[in-house]
């Protein structure tokens, strides 16, 4: 088998040139008028100055652990692996923001001149080239450390790989969640809300800052993200390689390498599989752009099926691992589909928190929450089948490989993800530019089908987090001597009621960070708005810079207290406590984490929807009293569902991740 | 040392005859003018004609478990006990409430004819016959258990005892906590708001609904609880002294009979210790009722940890165990004093939320819920220390007894916990029955001392729920013969999964219920307003009965689902994943749970004092956009702390205490 190990960082090679072939495509088209490149410009400088910022703020945390694996540890393969992950994923982060800030102008423009069709087509395609960055990267890292280290090696040291990742994917998603929202709160409460100017007028101050935001927190925030699940299901699947040959069923027959290798080429095809499903999305007039997304999502996903069946029965010797790859798959699926059915405008729940709002915004937030904790219920179950079922078939290798499964077409789901933010973008420009109002129109639609489409992907992205989480888990476990984690131990439940506790108090820095971070953004506005009466006269132009500056320190300053808690927290319970209790913590971190992520990011999405379906004229409509309840509602839900809610997946991994490198270190406790 | 058993039944029969005592005492006062005796008689009406109505619709509940657990388990023993559970519970509600309804007019009357002393004594008073009703009830029931019964028949069965109590209170908590927030959203809401009516206006139709609901919700409601919380604790210290003697410290010699007659004896010094520190709570003119009620704490408090000192070293011969208390006394009135500093007005967090508020309902939300996140942090640092230390030094019993340490003077932390609704209720009166605007500051001081003075209470109660959850799961895991519960087993994660989930499920049902029957109370009031012009003219009386009458009718009817859950939820998963998985669930359910009951109960306080420090003249003061603000999180927050946020606790022991009761029908489970 081992002539097939270089088969993966092939696919992913090809990823990547794939990736650069559509980026120049993309580079090609029209960036329209000189006032839409100096608007995009704007934009792209403040997009890229933060990124920069955010990594040399890092780079801090990122020597400091560098050493402490090095000299703590004396594994210095490990703390080279280490900075390799970090560096893949600001590297996916940057190319991927870097095309969807060139792309952003050229689907407004693309818009204006020749319709739907082509705007779809180069946002979806910046979108992908972010998708084939993120698996391309991951994978090509991982693929060559497997072909160059040694299999025991690997096993031990790709861990480092992993926190590399994750702990780049934490800080991005916090500092980004922090920026965007603290520019879109700047920018709509004074600017919409007091000033009465539009969404994306010029004359605000923050917009260009709010722009910036779309780009640094759901595009290039949400890329480390899924970079980070992506590199960790494969890891988690590798270290549990051992723990696959001992359990295996009875018609197996593969060795350790095998069971590493499998997860890389399960991956490898996947990237294949994407690239196809992304040549398959093609626009036509009059073509509904959803069913053009959902065709390529579905072609990719069928490719990988087949492939988990040739490659689970010829490599592996048993179909049962295919069994657990698509048990992962149905189950991505289900949770994306009621994750749709609880925040959609079309069922009944968004609507019931739209009807409420008539009462107010008390009655908004009340029955949002409710919705937000009711809809943990199917989700859990889900992921309770899931793990039930690829356990079932293949002990938790097959867990592992559940996720892996999942993630395998990051390229595409990515694609459908980061397509909206790119379709946003161009709206703000169209809007600022003054471009026809049909050019908005087009991007709108564009952006409300990337929400619906988006489902499946969020769903693999909750599922599948839950899944890792577990799978790392299990290998702490082992690499930390640990045969039992009792639960009847009281220094288990101790670790059990600190974890559970962990996500709660991150969400509270969180949302406290993008509430003071706002704070700043709207005095700026309101002092500039006062200071200069020609803003809003239309005789001088706002200083821009300025509020790209505030949230630029803004974020960078409030994201290190709870990034930092996420790694300092194992590390001392590891220490004071023993391993025992780290494994209650970190299982309880797994399972308070997994229910406020789900309860934040649906209630979030739900109160937005519900404003946007009041905003479509159901209960009084547009500048109504429930329409202004339901504003509060999506306020309240914004740091919700893309602060504190998709953090909250990122640091139960990262927990996870630091407990496994480190274990070595951790003993009895101090007690 | 058998001759000491009849002492706790000795001591708790000392308490009923004291607050028999006390309960004839207030009576004896007067009721002043005939308009407060008709509007008293309207309330206790109300009040009583919704318990008898609870009471038979659980009739079904209680006759469908005592079948199943006869039939089910093969033990009647366990069954009789159930019914007597359940009864003294009712019992324990009803006399508590009836004293409260008549103390209320009372306190009233004393406030306008003796000033702030003497209604100081009736309205404390009247709680404190609560407290002893409470704690007498529970202890004479178990006593009596203890002494008819040989101790391995004890042992097994006095669960049944301890199932009766948790799932009254379960629907107590529920039911009572819809009511009273249903008619308090409809009188504010429509009566406040929509009318521009003051607080407590006789015109209001849900104004006699509403004072109903403080009696019904704050005084029964709470009474079930605390009398679920105080056999609860008893019932898992006895059913551990097998343990506590295997694992005793060397100094220490006892038997297991005097292991498990060393709770009840505790029990019985803190009903003793109650009543004295009850008779020192003596108002005075100028004097500030604070010190007076604290000083009944502290005394009450300190003899306690004298006579466990005592018993600790005389009867079970080793001073460890009164360390262990000595260290849940310490860690109770920490949780407390932190919950103070998060909630009250005084400290910078309340301020915080209060300052958001000028920007907008989003912002108290966000605050607010950022606060109870925040908030959760050194409540779960303090029960992780109280377990570590309890542990250390007695062990699991250890655990066990601490608990036991904080809830032995429920007499006097109830009482100091009840005096606050009749307080309340005597205001209510006071305005309807128009005495002079000094009557209602009197009462209104009354009853915000009280909300401060009732933290240490607020503290003991989740401290002492944390404790005793664990420990009744320790003894689960003992009679379901599960000698390890292992983390690593993944039939335990999907328990752990689901447990973490039913929590959320359960607040999501209640804030609903809570929803539901609001909404049928503003439309009633609504109606009554519009069809009856007179009621605003004051020439007519509001149709007060029909408000009490949909608000006992919502609130049977909604309690009944989330309370079913909670029973059925444990067994399902007992029956099909196996004695395991339930395990996990208990663990899942007591880490999350634990979280969010702290989270909703600090950010509704928070939300609450908020409102009121705003109303005191900061950042505009009444009627400003600050207080509308400021309202709407204290609407939020209502659910949050009188609903949801108590019922958890209630949740979560009544869950593990049915997995207890049923644990020998579970076996590996169907798969």
């Amino acid at each position: 088998m081992i002539n097939l190990q270089w088969l993966p960082v092939v696919a992913a090679a090809i990823g990547l040139i794939v990736a650069f072939i559509l980026g120049s495509w993309i580079s090609k088209s029209s960036e329209g008028t000189d006032r839409m490149k100096e608007l995009s410009g704007f934009i792209r400088e403040g997009a890229m100055a933060f990124l920069k910022r955010e990594y040399r703020t890092m780079v801090i945390v990122v020597a400091a652990l560098f050493l402490l694996i090095g000299f703590g540890l004396h594994n210095w393969i490990t703390a080279i692996l280490y900075l390799l992950g970090a560096l893949l994923s600001v590297l996916a982060g940057f190319f991927g923001m870097n095309v969807a800030t060139k792309g952003n102008v050229r689907t407004a423009w693309a818009a204006k001149e020749s319709g739907m069709a082509k705007a779809l087509q180069i946002a979806f395609r910046s979108g992908a080239v972010m998708g084939l960055c993120v698996s391309g990267l991951g994978l090509i890292g991982l693929g060559i450390v497997f072909c160059v280290l040694d299999l025991a090696t690997v096993t031990e040291c790709v861990t480092g790989f992993g926190l590399g990742a994750s702990s780049m994917a934490l800080f991005g998603r916090v500092g980004g969640g922090i920026y965007t929202k603290a520019a879109d709160v700047g920018a709509d409460l004074v600017g919409k809300v007091e000033a009465g100017i539009p969404e994306d007028d010029p004359r605000n101050p923050a917009v260009i800052a709010d722009n910036v935001g779309d780009n640094v927190g759901d595009v290039a925030g949400m890329g480390s993200d899924l970079f980070e699940s992506y590199v960790g299901s494969i890891i988690s699947a590798i270290t549990l390689g051992a723990v696959a040959v001992t359990n295996a069923p009875s018609d197996a027959s593969f060795t350790t390498l095998d069971a590493g290798a499998f997860p890389l080429l399960l991956s490898g095809l996947g990237i294949i599989a994407s690239i196809i499903g992304i040549l398959f999305v093609r626009g036509g007039e009059g073509k509904n752009p959803a069913s053009a997304l959902n065709m390529g999502t579905y072609i990719s996903g069928i490719i990988v099926i087949i492939g988990s069946v040739l490659l689970s029965k010829y490599m592996l010797g048993s179909l049962n691992y295919a069994y657990a790859i698509i048990a992962g798959l149905i189950v991505g699926i289900a949770i994306g589909k009621v994750t749709e059915i609880y925040t959609s405008g079309d069922y009944k729940f968004v609507k019931k928190i739209a009807d409420q709002s008539q009462t107010g915004s008390a009655t908004t937030i009340i029955s949002g929450l409710g919705v937000g904790m009711l809809s943990t219920l199917w989700p859990i179950l889900f992921i309770v089948v899931g793990i039930i079922a690829s356990y079932y078939f293949a002990g938790l290798y097959g867990i592992a490989l559940s996720a892996v499964g999942m993630l395998s077409t990051t390229g595409m789901t990515v694609a459908v993800d980061a397509y909206g933010p790119v379709s946003d973008n161009a709206g703000g420009i169209a809007e600022m530019a003054e471009l026809p109002h049909e050019v908005r129109e087009i991007t709108d639609k564009l952006d409300s089908v990337g929400n619906t489409t988006a489902a499946i992907g969020k769903g693999f992205a909750i599922g599948s987090a839950a899944l890792t989480a577990l799978a790392l888990f299990a290998s702490y476990a082992t690499v930390a001597k640990l045969d039992i984690v009792s639960l009847l131990d009281p220094i288990v439940i101790v670790g059990l009621f600190i974890g559970a506790m962990l996500p709660f108090l991150f969400s509270a820095l969180t949302m406290n960070s993008v509430g003071k971070a706002a704070n700043q953004m709207i005095e700026e506005v309101r002092r500039q708005f006062r200071e200069n009466k020609g803003i809003m006269e239309g005789t001088t132009k706002p200083d821009y810079a300025r509020c790209v500056e505030i949230s630029t320190g803004a974020a960078l300053k409030e994201m290190v207290i709870p990034g930092l808690m996420a790694i300092i927290a194992p590390i001392a319970v590891g220490f004071i406590l023993g391993a025992a209790a780290l494994a209650g913590l970190l299982g309880g971190a797994l399972s308070s984490g997994v229910l406020l992520a789900i309860m934040m990011a649906n209630a979030g999405g739900a109160w937005d929807n519900a404003k946007k379906y009041i905003e479509e004229g159901h209960f009084g409509g547009k500048g109504s009293d429930s329409h202004k309840a339901a504003v509060v509602g999506d306020t309240v839900g914004d740091p919700f569902k893309d602060t504190s809610g998709p953090s909250i997946n990122i640091l139960i991994k990262l927990m996870t991740i630091v407990s496994l490198v480190f274990a070595p270190l951790f003993g009895a406790g101090l007690f």
